[in-house]
């Protein structure tokens, strides 16, 4: 582990031989944190770098302790196979070394938990956000969750602070506005007051978003480029991932799928309008619908021999309006995975193979592509990973630079 | 104008000094092609670079007769408003120093035209598709539209092949494969056969995307970064550009938003589903629907003070799935501007006004953002101009490089 405690600063990105090399180094921290490449050999092919390069930058991060160089005698087993030579030694990021501190908002609650570059976690911390809740109430609770998580662990270097929180926000100014039924929260800042108070730059981003980027890198997600991230809690919303990036639009607000309206004649929407997919494919509706107090009551419901009727009959409309979306969102983005989440996953896991063949089989274009539907790997804690997943993808992207001897 | 003929190559992107070089001199072009700068001190204030870099840039394509240098005393006026000192030279791209091929491939006809980085244009030359057109017949149509651009301005030259097409389309192979009711075509290698018959690079996008890039380039999007183009012709697609990139998906196909189901007891779409949103917005189905023979017709009966009741009613739906659909669209991708084309531009400018205010009211964070809504500035020829945008979108993006004497 890395004892020193690195100080990261933001710069703009200048297409000059620094930017050079500083995004060649930020190549790869990612290439090796989210495993694309294990050994110089494999470095220099999937980033079309000379050997030379690669042993450059390899040698410094091994040098500060970040990459750990581990001969393969080291490992167990396997030298039989190699045909000729040494093997290559192993590459790997030292655990702890590069970290970041994720904070999650939730509509009644803050957690905090300590990730690393390789995905590595602590246990998370949680606080209830009570009633009275107000403004300051929770920008103490997550300085005094920061401040708590620093102290138990004073010798991880911290590199930034990711916050992902119900929406609306102002990702660009690190705002929360003005989300819906969130106690007497509202037109918060939540990044000036802690790069303020803890001297780390600071990154906000909503629930959605940062669920899918955290599948991407740590869950259901690490094989592709393209994927869409459903949630169904409070509201329905989408996290986009678009080559390896989240989709934000210019205000940050894309991927709210949860309001396409469905149903001219069907019910209002607070939105202002009418039969809109949350209304029948959020948790809070099924439950109602089907008259179940919690998804362990409704999944008991329907492993029973013969479910109640109106319980089929509600389910029947929440599954129409899931096709509609999961075709909707299939059409608008073309992923190459949907991934559902924000939800109890042994209850949607039952769904599953119909959703994909209907979807697969009534996208326009159908025929010439197949979308992959799995459950959230990350489940209940992709939004908290997400947080810290936020702050790593602008190391990944040089944006968040890590200060070397030679500059970065 | 340059009179000797560029051959250029495709090559990876590795970020080596080549890579530095070929970057910088790909956003110098970008730059001045897009008129985001106009002389050496906002090239450098916008690219983020030295004076120094942008000048070794600047004199090199200077010295291939790319890049034209005047004096402001050569142009009229505006001496007086200058402080101090000379004023600084004027930059701009010297008209057909860099063009391109433009091919739109329709239902009905295929045209080709010629259009420089600057977005100037020779007059298109169109060719009918009769009923009887297969593969051969449209390939060969296509290659023979280029033989006679190539002899009619035979010093202009020539950097790449842009195709524009109706869909589904394999963009990475290049393939047209199997658009509806399209004579007897379908599953055409596009590519192959023309980089074998003209030695240039060939780039193969749907009619959609494409437009939605020329409008950025040089239409009503030259402002923004993130932008929606609707196009309401035989089908109701959209054209995405996010931080001033299509927004492919995985294979290519995203932005069908014509195909959302918006009601559950529509009438059945092709694409298996029920009331796609297309089936409400798309041109033909608004003149079957209100009995108008043309747009022109349809626009005379509007514009009349009390037009029919069944008119009216008919408008009264299509405007109704206008609105749902592009609040979809605004809470799907949340871009800057969207913009209406691909049909009768005088029809769809009536209804702007109520569709802005509509969809500005009703989508999800309203009061946040204000998203402006206008007419395509490039009408018709939207998805010719679109052709050669995505060839010179390789040329800002380093992907398609110039060959110069210190490489690229």
């Amino acid at each position: 582990m890395a004892q020193e405690t690195f100080i990261p600063h933001l710069k703009k990105t200048s297409k000059n031989m620094q930017f050079l090399k500083n995004s060649n180094r930020s190549a790869v921290l990612c290439a090796l944190a989210l495993k694309k490449a294990s050994n110089r050999t494999e470095l220099a092919s999937y980033l079309n770098l000379t050997r030379m390069a690669i042993s450059n930058i390899v040698n410094e991060l091994r040098d500060h302790a970040i990459i750990l160089e581990v001969s393969s005698t080291e490992n167990e087993g396997e030298m039989d196979h190699i045909p000729n030579g040494r093997p290559p030694k192993q590459l790997m990021l030292a655990d702890w070394s590069i970290s970041v501190i994720c904070i999650n908002i939730r509509r009644y609650s803050v957690s905090c938990m300590l990730m690393d570059i390789n995905g590595n976690t602590k246990p998370p911390m949680t606080r209830c956000l009570p009633a009275h809740a107000d403004n300051a109430f929770l920008m103490e609770t997550v300085i005094k969750l920061i401040e708590e998580a620093r102290e138990t662990f004073p010798k991880i270097p911290i590199i930034g602070i990711g916050v992902s929180s119900i929406g609306p926000l102002d990702i660009y100014q690190k705002h929360l506005l003005n989300p819906p039924d969130f106690r007497n929260i509202r037109d918060v800042d939540i990044g000036a007051p802690l790069e303020e108070r803890f001297h780390l730059p600071v990154y906000l981003d909503n629930d959605m978003n940062c669920s899918a980027l955290a599948e991407l890198y740590f869950g259901a997600g690490t094989a592709c480029r393209d994927l869409v991230f459903l949630g169904f809690s409070a509201g329905v919303g989408a996290g986009i991932i678009m080559n390896e990036k989240i989709l934000h639009g210019f205000g940050g607000f894309a991927g709210e799928v949860g309001h396409i309206s469905i149903n001219p004649i069907g019910p209002p929407c607070p939105c202002g309008q009418k039969g809109c997919i949350e209304l029948y494919t959020r948790g809070e509706n099924i439950l109602e619908n089907t008259g179940a107090a919690s998804f362990e009551e409704l999944n008991a419901l329907l492993d029973q021999e013969n479910p109640p009727r109106f319980v089929l009959n509600s389910i029947k409309q929440y599954i129409d309006a899931m096709h509609t979306l999961m075709v909707a969102a299939a059409n608008s983005y073309d992923p190459n995975i949907m991934i559902l989440g924000d939800i109890d996953i042994a209850f949607i896991k039952r769904f599953i193979p119909d959703l994909e063949e209907y979807m697969n089989s009534h996208m326009l274009n159908h025929g010439y592509k197949h979308i992959k539907v799995i459950p959230s790997a990350l489940a209940e804690a992709a939004s908290l990973y997400g947080a810290g997943s936020i702050v790593l993808q602008r190391v990944f992207e040089g944006e968040l630079s890590l200060p070397m001897p030679c500059g970065g």
